[in-house]
């Protein structure tokens, strides 16, 4: 008998938004796991803004195989240290199923009253991401005040909501529209937020933090780096962001802060990291954010499409804006 | 009998290069030390940049004092902490004598085999400045390879000294002229040097530093820092060093470096200091750095003009880049 799976191929370069006619399902032969391998069968896959730029990437090859964060069950199992049953994290998601080695995959242990779906978000890179920025990169203490940008976004209101279960003093988040700014401070606990493009971002912050702030989570850099700096105070620390895959193609990189040298009479420390540089930091996170998840004092902000037919549009309607929070495909039950 | 002392005033703002007409010598009265105040008779004053800007600032006024880093000796005393002969650093210089109160001085314990005038330079806020930038700013680690800008300045030849101490890698330094690149080379023990005034500073540091740097001192902002952001290595580290004087009055700040964004990918710390906010490691860098400058491990350039009188075109001959290392101005013998 000849087992299939199914998969999304990219079949041309999306011109500016993509368009479903940029992909196409396929259907093809699925082999067993060889020696040191398993057989992953998706549960959740996530489609993410970053991906779009992969798209352009000079890496792009007709009908390859998309990246893509994914969560699974092992079915069939020729490594010894993931038995059948065990939960993966892998990155080759866009499929039904999967052939990996160990070096592919990481365990991830289901904790009772969790959503397996929080491990792909707030329990997983997102909140690791906001979780060492704020305590190892910015080093938050409590009582500090803190302002995050692109705040309704996955890493963003993690930021929020971790720097508030961190004892923060002022939570400030901008976000882009009326309705994200509403989400922030009704729904997810920020103390205030603006839009900013409702004016000068400058202006909007010093009104939003009119006694400044300790800590700049940043998730965009540009004109939101160089408000922060002005408003942060002496000693002040920003924690830049980054996904790496949405740096490394960049035509048009957010413009350098004019006011940059300001960092030195206030002695503001600016640090760039990468999540991937802090997998040591795991274990302590999951502690730490566990109980608050379970307990529902973190806001698990995420849009569920069922199906696996359903990523194309989920991936289109995420870029598009149409959803708060993390877009997460189901493939199969947990 | 009515005692007197000389001082030099601002007479009117520089037009450009500060001219001799600019300034004027007084005689004035001297009075004795109140209630908890000290007589000092100053033995040197130190002639530095900084002062150049501040003499254009909002704060000035004509005929007050001038700003100025100063070593002396307490030859009249009120202050139970600060006995008759007691070597002191002060702020009030530019003059033969001041009376000061206790928190207008730090007490200076000379040293036997080390000249009191290091103590104005590699042994005071300049050497200081070097030692936190490297060790608590940059945490330069043993075999790091170091960039210095302005290397040939009273901070940056400290730097690269005091790095290769430390021991540092490969140590690189920018100077702005050919004597200059040569002196780091031949006489303060770097690596390698170029005059950044040659072309692209880009292109010279890599030509430099063909593998790449993991720490860079910047005392000047601007094309240096992009060219530095460009070679640094994944978790390279920017210690940005400041006179707060330089930077508060900047009508022309050094441009923001347009590859800025590069320091989230490669996980780079910039971080801007203050020496005033480290005078807690003053202890640990004199135990550090003496032995070094007793050795003559250390050399300490520096250019003494003999004679108050000599105060004004010592500065000025300074600002015209006569001198190498600090300018100081030997008021009455050690």
């Amino acid at each position: 008998m000849t087992r299939s799976f199914s998969a999304v191929r990219q079949v041309r370069r999306p011109q500016g938004e993509p368009r479903r006619e940029d992909f196409e399902f396929v259907t093809e032969p699925l082999t067993g796991p060889g020696d040191g391998q398993v057989l992953v069968e998706n549960i959740y896959l996530s489609v993410d803004p970053y991906m779009r730029e992969l798209m352009d990437s000079g890496d792009w090859a007709k009908g390859a195989g998309l990246e893509g964060r994914a969560l699974g069950r092992v079915i069939e199992s020729k490594a010894a240290a993931l038995p059948i049953g065990t939960i993966v994290f892998h990155r080759h998601g866009w499929c039904t199923h999967a052939v990996l080695g160990e070096a592919d995959v990481r365990v991830v242990t289901p904790v009772d009253g969790v959503p397996l779906s929080a491990f792909l978000g707030v329990l997983g890179g997102t909140g690791l991401t906001a979780y060492v920025g704020l305590t190892r990169v910015a080093r938050l203490q409590p009582g500090e005040d803190l302002f995050v940008s692109a705040a309704a976004g996955a890493v963003g209101s993690a930021a929020g909501q971790i720097a508030r279960l961190l004892h923060a003093g002022r939570v400030i988040g901008s976000a882009g529209s009326a309705a994200k700014v509403e989400h922030l401070t009704t729904r997810l606990g920020f103390d205030a937020a603006f839009d900013h493009r409702d004016g000068p971002i400058r202006a909007s912050l010093a009104k939003a933090a009119p006694e400044g702030i300790d800590v700049y989570f940043d998730n965009v850099g540009g004109d939101h780096l160089a408000a922060a700096i002005d408003v942060l105070r002496q000693h002040g620390r920003i924690a830049w962001c980054g996904a790496v895959a949405q740096y490394n193609n960049l035509d048009d990189p957010p413009a350098a802060p004019h006011n940059l040298f300001v960092i030195v009479g206030k002695a503001i420390r600016l640090e760039g990291f990468l999540v991937r540089d802090h997998g040591d930091a795991r274990e302590e996170f999951e502690r730490f954010l566990v109980p608050h998840v379970r307990s529902g004092r973190i806001t698990v902000d995420e849009t569920v499409a069922d199906g696996f037919p359903t990523i194309v549009d989920a991936f289109l309607g995420m870029l598009r804006g149409e959803n708060i929070g993390r877009t997460l495909v189901r493939v199969t039950p947990e």
